[in-house]
């Protein structure tokens, strides 16, 4: 097992981009262990998980931290070049002296999820029993088995209790799995944006954008050529997912039927306007070619089957037996026009942990900005995890 | 000019099924004109419209109803053979002796869309300049073209004024346009489940879904070969559209996360499943399969489009203006669960044509099916079609 502190990690985990401008990268520490007991059976390894800390663990180990990320997001939640700037890292604001997750007092952990490839293992990894990379043959894995890896990382970077687990959509799936699996060593949770498990139009959308990715030819059943991609795939699967990741509400209050204002990008297809273009078509062709510049096809399609087979009553009697086992004070937050995690359903499993008999509060997002509301509202994101924490 | 009567079309309108049973085909009549003015300018012909009726026209021509159909219906809205059965016509429980759409009292008239593919003129028709399909080079059509294209037909049918328009989705935009462009032979108007423009969020889901057909590399930029057509990328079009038409609520009282019933049906992209299939999947393999195999891809590029660009307000001074055109009484119907034409701009649509000093009436149907209510809740449809009819 190794620690490589500081290596230089690309923020850019696809093959497909020639280069990257200095700022699209970060510093990132990795930890690697031998072997990983997956969920769904069997022994995985090595794995290695690229990580960021911020703050200092005490002697007794029990001031850390975890911040779980979202599906395509990266270990970089807090800038300390830029800690004022939001675009800089994903949870920046939060982060920080005097801020929520307090690095004068807290020991603050983020770590690239297992089968991502921002620094983690995951299927754009090199297979070391076959030099070449996964690609399809990485097996699949569950958010528990995400967690069970942090849990090595943790164990190997001295922590014995975490006093906050916090993330959002995927984030919020790993931090509730946390609460259930590991309930000794979580003092308290911040579930959110998300839910028991997915609904089936979640699943649906999922599968979309998966049929979209592994339709595209240059997606070759996963091996494809470095630099060569399916980056029409990922772009039309990244436009579908950020309409669900909206509202109807947002997307009226920033696009309505205005035509386009800049028509530099070329839709995925590349295929010339049919009766002009909507503003609403460019940011999408503009945010689905920057996903396919940064991100591996082959994670998306592992890290979104994650989303959807995860089911935290799996293994249990019942979903009131597996909740009945969080020890820690627990804040669910829930997003007025999330449609993707809808609030009713993030509100119902705060009412099934009261129900169990543990500390559940929840916490309604008055925004319209659906789903990505948790990687905006800052002020309520603060006031809700003030509630508890 | 020519009508010919119950010419034998395919309900198939794609060059990519080697063959149709009986069953999926039906009689249809046709009528050409030469030419049709383009409401983005032009002279586009000859045009070609398949159209179906059922009952006769009275001496005076003021007993028709007009049916309009949605994105890939078609003029088959009821069949005399089966009309018990919902599933061998779109409309059919609504349409027949003594049903809302009497066929004893009125002469019921369906054709199918300038555009489509059954029966009349789109992009998979032979230009006669060329003896090509169309494809990519048909020209843009707005539902004001395919209004006036029907204009056209009863004219020559012999139809003086309608003592009904009436139609949900596309369908619905037509019937609205009808009532705003041709306001003195429109006697009532039943706008279902449309809105008088779509939302951000409508076109951006009209979009991906139009971006994997045109990914698809046999598309071929519109001129595929006939049997060889882009079914990949519109059958995944096809299951986007599938989860917009129905709601969160449907899909999980249907499918849940239940796993797959059947695993006949492979998915568009022809790859093994990751981590197991859940129903929601298998029936969208389903769905997608069963459009790529009937429907026309570019009939779906420029119909998906035409619902785009669709503004009722367009060429007027204001929303206001246009409705105050309106002479006839007008039945909006929205649905409780429709997030593709959310209920409460129906509502607000039929409030907007009370202020313009129009006859509106609202009915909203209270159905967990989303936009697809129209074609499924035929209690509450007739009902709602009672309120003015």
């Amino acid at each position: 097992m190794t620690i490589h502190n500081s290596s230089r990690v690309q923020a850019n985990c696809t093959h497909s981009t020639p280069a990257l401008s200095v700022n699209e990268a970060y510093n990132v520490s990795s930890y690697t262990f031998d072997t990983l007991s997956l969920q769904h059976g069997g022994q995985f390894g090595p794995v290695t998980l690229g990580y960021e800390t911020w703050g200092t663990l005490n002697a007794a180990g029990d001031n850390a931290i975890l911040i779980t990320h979202a599906l395509t997001g990266s270990a970089h939640a807090h800038d300390v070049e830029q800690p004022d700037d939001p675009k800089a890292a994903w949870w920046n604001p939060l982060i920080g002296p005097g801020r929520p997750f307090d690095t004068l007092r807290y020991f603050v952990i983020c770590s690239n999820i297992l089968g991502s490839c921002y620094g983690s293992t995951g299927p754009s990894s090199l297979d070391p029993r076959t030099g070449q990379p996964y690609g399809m043959r990485f097996p699949i894995i569950t958010i528990r088995d995400m967690v069970n890896a942090q849990h090595h990382l943790l164990q190997r970077l001295g922590v014995h209790q975490l006093a906050m687990v916090a993330g959002g959509s995927i984030g919020g799936q790993q931090a509730l799995e946390w609460a259930v699996t590991y309930p000794e060593l979580v003092r308290n949770v911040a579930v959110v944006a998300a839910t028991p498990a997915l609904t089936a139009q979640a699943i649906a959308f999922n599968e979309v954008e998966r049929q979209a990715i592994m339709a595209d030819p240059l997606w070759q059943g996963g091996d494809y050529t470095p630099g060569q991609g399916p980056t029409t795939g990922l772009a039309i699967a990244r436009m579908l997912a950020m309409i669900t990741y909206q509202s109807e509400e947002a997307m009226e209050l920033r696009f309505a039927r205005q035509p386009a204002r800049r028509l530099g990008v070329p839709s995925p297809s590349n295929i010339t306007d049919i009766g002009g273009r909507f503003d609403v078509e460019s940011y999408l062709y503009y945010q689905g070619a920057s996903l396919a510049r940064r991100f591996d096809a082959n994670s998306y399609l592992y890290l979104s089957r994650a989303m959807d087979l995860f089911d935290i009553s799996e293994d249990y009697p019942s979903l009131e037996a597996a909740l009945s086992r969080i020890q820690g004070k627990a804040l669910f937050v829930g997003i007025r026009s999330d449609f993707l995690f809808p609030a009713a359903q993030v509100r119902w499993l705060a009412e099934k942990l009261k129900v169990a008999g543990g500390d559940a509060t929840y916490v309604e997002l008055d925004s319209p900005h659906g789903h990505d509301a948790f990687l905006k509202e800052w002020g309520q994101m603060a006031e809700a995890l003030s509630r508890i924490f």
